[in-house]
């Protein structure tokens, strides 16, 4: 299998290092063994209610479902921008998206992108995850572990910014979005398919080169993060899925990615590494113009909770107990902490990382979550923070208005009031206050620690 | 109570009148008793889950629910159009919105109110209900009914236009929404309360003027259309209901408009008219910045079902079942041809009348419900087509597109998919290609017979 060009080197100059395990407490990790495999896939724009595990009936994913049976369902996880290209920059730094100033989502370098582009440039974006961002897969790689990513990357096309140069020692997959023109297909620095790629059998390329690679890692740890290109818009599937889901094509899609976790489980337990491996399933951001955001209000590009909470699925047999759902809260740069304390390693000292490690509350030990705030940017503006059932909305976007399209500051109850439909601010004016207070605070910090 | 000149003189001529019962088969109406009067409670902005019968825990809604409990309750019934000013005039004419030329929210027609009318007669709308419209309220006094008319009008402002002019007996309310400006409260041809009159107490003051006009008119028929200024934006509350719901200032609106029921509900009891009253409650369309669609897509403005899929029941003991729920569909210009049922009187001739009786549906004697099709209208364009548990959505808006603001057409199937999550027209392309064919029709055929 040559065509992969897998760079075999580095890991095996990385297996002799001497492995600092730094910071790591607790009996999560045992010491002595191979250090535990991470496999973290990402949707592109599933919604909170697309997974039947998350109350879908339109949408069957019985491999879904099955892994949340066998690990823990997160019902407060968010992802850390309500769009992608952010949300990206969020989960693989474990910052806060604006700190990477990936505040927008990118277009292509070229052609008619080329020119969206000079707009966020303009805006005060950055076009690529700037250089000096450390990324989860920079410093798995650094701790001994071989690193792949495949599918939608999205945090920048030209050399220098691809995921190979970005802590991946392998990549398969599409740069951008699947709207955005040209669409080859990369592996590593090669282009293997020109544009447009069959979009029909990305999801199905991006299964064989998972199993592939945890074949090729199996003695030795290792992290994949595999980003699906669906059900982002225009949606395909391959010919085996499509006209099968009651869910249109948009469930079409989900399926297939279903079928995908199915086989690279079934993988791991062929090849015994299930109980050495954390898998994670979850989404960029909310649906977009198909798929179901539960009953949250809101879809992808708004900071309600339609746009930014998630699905999140955890699975470690042994180590995260079976068949539990937890309303603790979390965001997707968690992932950032959480590897690396899988890892054994340590998070970098020379910079705000906002991210936390979840392991806590992956495996039940404990009560509170590691957050007491979460914040929801949109582009570079702060538009709402919560803090267990509250939820202080600055401002928000309004489809129809004779006054203008932004109301706010709101507090919404979402214990009560989860479609976030009642300002209750009146009715809790300390909370109201508080929020209040703290965000004034909080806007001010927090250009404090921030590299870019 | 002079104050509220009250027009007896057209009530004693109407009840000496003969009246031809032409068209009313079956055993619903009898013929010997007083014909049965008819209360329409109408809300604005209320959603399709802000009712505790229709699954709210934020908003406590004990007279609803029971009165419910003692009729029926519809869960496909449809505003005529996404916004108050055409929804009213089609519960008004029986007719879908744009036959009427009310295809937008009017405004004052003064100050910047009128600058903003010139911008909608300029696209083809008429600034008020055109004089050649019929109303229920024409009819329904016609038929010797005592008529009245409570809280918003929305259907033209200047004489010769307002609720007195249009079939109305007397008027108490606001004659367009409560966030247009100057606000004065009329009562029949006269200014009782100068711009802006106190919001605070409007809930309280319909609620009075609707229990003076049952007392007076307790030995005739009478027709009493109590349209809510409330939960539309801004939300006021009474001292009484302020702070006191879950639900925030919104809950307490609906909580204030609950009770207001309830003291209806009440009176009629004491008077002995329960069974010989029809009491329907629902909503002009969906919720706008605050309120809870339900699990509906989208909400006022919109042609989802979050924008016209509102809360419908209907109390009528004797006649209607109790508890009873039906997911038949009916529109609210099915009220003008219930009306008239429930009086004996036929619909007009001369003109197309898209409403239909929906007593059959009300009393269960009806396996089917009076339209193999619903328009949604937005505007003067028509965006979507319900038939059974099909949605042919011809266009739809997008919050966040680089591409435009506009997709389709698209096929949801709203049984699996009541969010209107996945288009399925891949899925069923005879039924899509059924819908595609017979929209041309209707549009082709839409303007004959429309009289403005």
């Amino acid at each position: 299998m040559d065509r992969r060009k897998f760079v075999k080197g580095s890991l095996v100059a990385a297996a002799g290092m001497a492995m600092a395990r730094r910071g790591l407490a607790g009996p999560l990790i045992s010491t002595g063994a191979k250090r535990p495999n991470i496999i973290i896939i990402l949707c592109d724009d599933l919604g909170f209610g697309d997974l039947g595990c998350y109350g879908s009936e339109a949408i069957a994913t019985p491999n879904l479902d099955r892994m949340a049976g066998e690990g823990i369902k997160l019902t407060n996880f968010y992802s850390s921008a309500p769009v992608c290209s952010p949300s990206r920059a969020g989960l693989l730094t474990g910052r806060y998206p604006p700190r990477t100033k990936i505040t927008q989502v990118l277009f292509p370098s070229t052609g008619v992108g080329a020119v969206v582009n000079t707009r966020i440039v303009a805006g005060g974006a950055a076009l690529a995850l700037p250089k000096d961002e450390i990324t989860v897969a920079d410093l798995m790689k650094k701790a001994g572990y071989a690193t792949c990513c495949l599918g939608k990357w999205h945090l920048g096309d030209r050399s220098g910014f691809r995921p190979n140069d970005r802590g991946f020692d392998h990549y398969l997959g599409l740069l951008y979005s699947n709207d955005m023109i040209p669409l080859p297909l990369w592996r590593n620095g090669e282009i293997v398919e020109k544009s447009p790629c069959n979009q029909d059998l990305l999801t199905g390329k991006y299964a064989d080169e998972a199993l592939w690679f945890i074949k090729q890692n199996q003695d030795r740890p290792f992290f994949l993060y595999l980003a699906h290109t669906f059900p982002h818009q225009p949606l395909h599937a391959s010919p085996d899925f499509r006209g099968k889901s009651k869910g249109g094509l948009y469930g079409d899609c989900v399926e297939e990615i279903d079928w995908s976790a199915g086989k690279i489980l079934a993988l791991l337990a062929e090849l015994g590494l299930a109980e050495n491996t954390l898998v994670i399933f979850t989404s960029d951001n909310g649906p977009w113009y198909q798929g179901n955001p539960g009953y949250r209000r809101g879809r992808k590009n708004d900071s309600f909770d339609g746009g930014m909470n998630v699905p999140f699925l955890a699975r470690w047999p042994g180590k995260i107990a079976a068949g539990k759902t937890s309303s603790l809260m979390g965001m997707n740069f968690d992932l950032f902490a959480t590897s690396l304390a899988v890892a054994g390693a340590e998070v970098p000292g020379d910079r705000v990382i906002d991210g936390r490690n979840l392991l806590p509350v992956l495996c039940s030990q404990a009560q509170a979550g590691p957050h007491e705030r979460l914040y929801y940017y949109k582009g570079k503006t702060l538009e709402a923070v919560r803090s267990q059932r509250f939820k202080y909305q600055l401002r928000h976007y309004v489809y129809y208005s004779p006054v203008g399209q932004a109301q706010g500051p709101w507090l919404f109850d979402l214990e009560d009031d989860p479609n976030e439909s009642y300002n209750v601010s009146a009715l809790y004016p300390e909370v109201f206050q508080q929020f209040s207070a703290e965000v004034e605070d909080w806007q001010k910090n927090f250009g404090r620690g921030m590299k870019v």
